[in-house]
């Protein structure tokens, strides 16, 4: 009897065992309808982490990377952190009374979009230049942090933090479920990003890359600091993506997930690797529950991608039929 | 009998917990001599991984960087890098006949190492050039990764590989084992280190910082490549590392290990942060099992720190007391 009864708890166990996938798969990508999409992200995880089968990949080259902008979170209808710039411009203004003569700032300061999209690049770097420089990296992130808790989406009025989407969270806990160490490459600012990365998405700082501006290491008063300079070192987009991953990762993913052009890179690395790979494009095509724009829209453009992107075998993720929801509850 | 014997079997588990850190500690460190070296490792990574203690850091921050040449692996005669370099130089003579008559070649094809010197900062530039760019990332990995399978110390007739220092492998694993992110942050290439610091070191390329050339994302027939440009892009030595480190992993290490002055701001940027925190360097003071330099060494100068460390609190290792074995077996 005793030895009957070991024998069905290890068969339950190994039935467990054998379970395991699907009670994973049900467990996960729960906001996400059945279909291509779904299934095509399934098959890949299930393929690559399948022990002696021919697409197996071993974790420690698991490796997923995910833009920011319009693919974890919302781009519309400007990208987050020019909204963060507009309002440190605002917030700084009082220190500034030249502010109220001078374009850019005069434009800002009066809530007019049109007149600083008139100043052209020369305003923005001046923009950014005022606003992301100047300080410690230390004190960038505290002013990060103290925005991003509190700052509204201008539509929807909720915090920026709770305009992501939600079958992309759900997307980030499976491939970590499935041991992938997942990235942020994103065109934003690597500082402006790592202050909330962590308790938004659960990704640490050292995984996320990004656009950055020079440094500079100094003692203030005999304590070292690293300051930001006005000056861009690095712009993490388009051919960027690529080099921004091989200097941060040094290794080439085998996932990559965007939704706009400046993606589309950082795809085709990924996807023209040996082995099998993954490309998904998250297609903005729910103007009821988001904001539908893709070809001409002057955010998160998408044309090449929608063209060539099929061609490489990418998956174009429909948000209007492959979501069941978009934000969190 | 049953309930007892569950209890039994509960006490057990609860002993061994209790005993778990000192089994740990007999475990790693094995080559260290017990003293006072040794003694503020222990303190240290006790002080911070003791749940409720007064200087608890969470694994999350538990970041430990390593420079790499001197203090993880030998840098005398010369760097490894260097002799890669030179390395380099003869087997591309044949494509290159124009070397012959043109310094600095004609000084590295003679073995005439006062001639390199002797073409300065410029000449340095130029085989560097010669020999680390005008390749992509993934054959100049290749390169590194038959060179290194081969390549031997000059004194020893060793691998490069086999020159590592004994007591910091068990330092690594030591830390590694106590849920520390170990990094190297090294004046290095960052492309030179990634091939081999996994299986060397147990450190993959995404926790490897060092030095960079600039490159190129391009298309080759179709095919992507990452493309090394003869131009530096980064240095990762001096004020560089605490500015390598602020990009690749965003936070402050709260343990840090060098052998020179090149470590100094790294040092001094580490244990300069609030809370417990922890700075060792490497003194070359074994001229019997290893060599003996410091202060007027042109490879791996030690002067400021041994100065200045023991102020800011850095635990200095002696080579010749504080470790039983320089090597491994």
């Amino acid at each position: 009897m005793r030895y009957m009864g070991r024998m069905s708890a290890r068969l339950a166990v190994v039935s467990f065992l054998a379970l395991a996938p699907a009670i994973a798969m049900a467990q996960y990508l729960a906001s996400w309808n059945d279909g291509t999409a779904k299934k095509s992200i399934v098959d890949f995880v299930t393929a690559v982490t399948t022990e002696g089968g021919p697409d197996y990949v071993a974790p420690a080259d698991r490796i997923a990377t995910f833009d920011n902008d319009g693919t974890l979170w919302s781009e519309q209808p400007m990208y987050v952190q020019l909204a963060f710039a507009l309002d440190r411009v605002k917030a700084m203004a009082p220190q500034h009374p030249e502010w109220t003569n001078t374009e850019p700032f005069k434009s800002v300061l009066a809530g007019d979009l049109k007149g600083v999209a008139a100043s052209g690049e020369k305003g923005v770097v001046e923009i950014l230049g005022a606003t992301h420089a100047g300080m410690t990296s230390e004190e960038f992130a505290k002013i990060v942090s103290g925005w991003i808790a509190t700052a509204k989406h201008p539509a929807t009025g909720k915090l920026y933090t709770q305009m992501v989407y939600q079958p992309m969270l759900e997307l980030l806990d499976y491939l970590r479920a499935n041991d992938f160490k997942v990235y942020i490459v994103s065109g934003g600012g690597i500082e402006f990003m790592r202050p909330w990365t962590a308790s938004v998405y659960g990704i640490p700082p050292e995984n996320v890359v990004g656009s950055s501006v020079k440094t500079k290491y100094e003692l203030d008063n005999g304590n070292p600091v690293i300051v930001r300079l006005p000056a861009i070192d690095f712009i993490d987009d388009k051919e960027g993506k690529p080099l921004g991953i091989n200097s941060h990762i040094g290794k080439r993913p085998i996932a990559a997930f965007g939704n706009s052009d400046g993606d589309f890179q950082m795809l085709q690395w990924t996807t023209a690797g040996e082995g099998r790979r993954f490309g998904l494009i998250v297609h903005h095509d729910d103007a009821k529950r988001e904001v539908a724009y893709d070809r001409n829209s002057q955010v998160g453009m998408l044309d090449r991608g929608l063209d060539e992107g099929p061609k490489f075998g990418w998956t174009i993720v429909s948000m209007k039929s492959d979501w069941k929801q978009i934000f969190p509850e």
